[in-house]
């Protein structure tokens, strides 16, 4: 299996900016030294649940202290980028990094996001299709490109530079329906499945993309995906989940509040990753190392090969996720690399 | 004095553009360890001119590959930015570089800058005023922000994260008509003076600064220039001129030809930074240390305090940059630190 880890940088309550950021890239150069296979960020806006709004630039950072991990965006909301921005950003990472940039994009679900950047919510699904369109067209042609689109217009542009990965680093998106799922399939994106969701509604998901895989004409267990799953590791379970359990119920909860901000957000397209509903034991891995490989096993026999570990869990203390991540570096990579 | 490294990672004909960000970064890195003051990036795009695009996530890389260096854009421009992703990046930078971010702005110049992102420069006045008044005003209040302007409009965003300085990093503008010199008096921005005109030319901006200060009822002796040069040194004048005019008049000549890229660009607004009826002799720094010592002399005694001196002149190798940095980092900067 690959181990990725997954880092939103939140902002507690009475929490300092400038700590939280510290702290979470010593997590990710230590999950690098650790021999974990990626690092992602999340991009968010105006609110507590994550201050990394540019995960671009953090990752060009972190493509100077790290020298080994893939770089990843999980994700990038195209419908709140320009698409040129976007082409020339990621591509610089790209370049940075000497190709280690994964670019994980989706459509976006807070309102709050929309709202702040005067963006219809409506759109979101119009703009991701625009976005990604320039943005394949950009990589793959060789001159200057004009667009005249419904949200964006330009002529004669060539994004420098270009990436280094050609034609572009590769795309992972965020989805679970059976339209993105097909797309996934035909164009050879890989997927990125939601932490919120019960281990078994996964197994659904997952049979879903077999299916568009086979129908695509591909390889049913080619593809690729990657399960984003909260996770906390302790010497045992009954510390885990002391340590785990009420600050990853204030992270979901305060997710939950952003993502009904407005009703009619909610109503046209704030539909949320987190499934409150679902059962924490089924979703959450958290336990000592032997229990976490062992729900990682799992995850593996659903078909899935690559999961990342989303251990910045509300106000958790940075020591609590230190520790974690050196178990899990210590007795779980080891244990899970050869599944 | 205060001497900076001043670039734009131009992309010659026959250039790969990895082996130029990779020398850049390392001609920067190496000009920190010398004791350079700052670096600065220009942003440029779809063109052989400069090749970053995105100079903040540039920064942002520096930032860790750099202890002390102040990190600034030289400049960014602001009419091509959506003013909110301008301050979350920003300050981004600002975090990770814990608060080493100058952030020079200007309003463009090349026409197909502007027609790459379908933006009419014949606004670029008055974007730029409103970039710039959302930019203070997202960093001055505490809470969320919402504008109707002309060119942007949002509803309740609080750009996060917040800069490391406060209220924001500083700011230098890249002006010197009567207008401009008199808001950066009055707003106490410095001011960025370009390298492609004579000193004479200089020294005239100069007197003009110190006139916006009184007039501001500021010191006149107070204020901050930073002044641009190009710059080779060599072991002596000859040498340096042999190596460093015709890869020099390279790069005037295709930047002549980028800002002439329209007519009605050229009328509108794409006025140059690079005067190319200037005497080189009375522009560029070229020589032995002894003498570019003598004429980093000459500009303080103009009261310039500050220079950011352009090395990478059109295809001159790396190895001949290189050289130049390390007579400057032994030669020079120790002559001119205490003028």
């Amino acid at each position: 299996m690959q181990i990725g880890l997954f880092h939103s940088v939140q902002w507690p309550e009475g929490s300092d900016q400038r700590d939280r950021y510290d702290q979470a890239l010593r997590q990710a150069c230590r999950a690098d030294e650790l021999g974990f296979d990626s690092l992602w960020l999340t991009e968010h806006h105006f609110s507590r649940h994550g201050i990394v709004s540019d995960s671009l630039a953090v990752l060009a950072h972190l493509a100077a202290r790290t020298d080994r991990v893939r770089l990843g965006t999980a994700v990038s909301v195209l419908p709140l980028h320009h698409p040129l921005r976007f082409a020339e950003t990621a591509a610089t990472v790209d370049q940075l990094s000497g190709g280690r940039l994964d670019l994980g994009i989706g459509s976006g679900y807070q309102p709050g996001e929309f709202r702040g950047f005067g963006v219809d919510i409506a759109e979101k699904h119009e703009r991701f299709a625009e976005a990604l369109a320039v943005l394949e067209r950009v990589w793959t042609s060789e001159g200057p490109v004009s667009h005249a689109g419904r949200y964006w217009s330009f002529e004669d542009a060539a994004p420098q530079p270009r990436p280094f990965q050609r034609p572009h680093p590769p795309f992972w998106m965020a989805t679970a329906s059976p339209e993105g799922l097909a797309a996934c399939a035909a164009k050879d994106w890989g997927v990125l499945l939601p932490q919120g969701t019960s281990l078994t509604v996964t197994a659904g998901q997952v049979k879903r993309y077999a299916e568009a895989l086979a129908g695509a004409g591909a390889d049913p267990d080619g593809g690729r995906v990657y399960l984003a799953r909260a996770t906390h590791v302790a010497p045992t379970d009954e510390q885990a989940w002391a340590e785990a359990e009420d600050p990853y119920k204030d992270f979901l909860g305060y997710a939950d509040k952003l993502r009904r901000a407005t009703s009619a957000g909610a109503a046209e397209g704030g539909r949320s990753p987190f499934d409150l509903d679902a059962d924490l034991r089924d979703s959450a891995l958290f336990g000592s190392p032997d229990t976490v490989v062992s729900r990682l096993r799992d995850i593996r026999e659903l078909g899935i090969e690559r999961v990342m570990l989303f251990l910045h869990l509300g106000g958790l203390p940075h020591e609590a996720i230190m520790s974690s991540l050196e178990l899990i570096g210590r007795k779980v990579l080891p244990a899970v690399r050869e599944l």
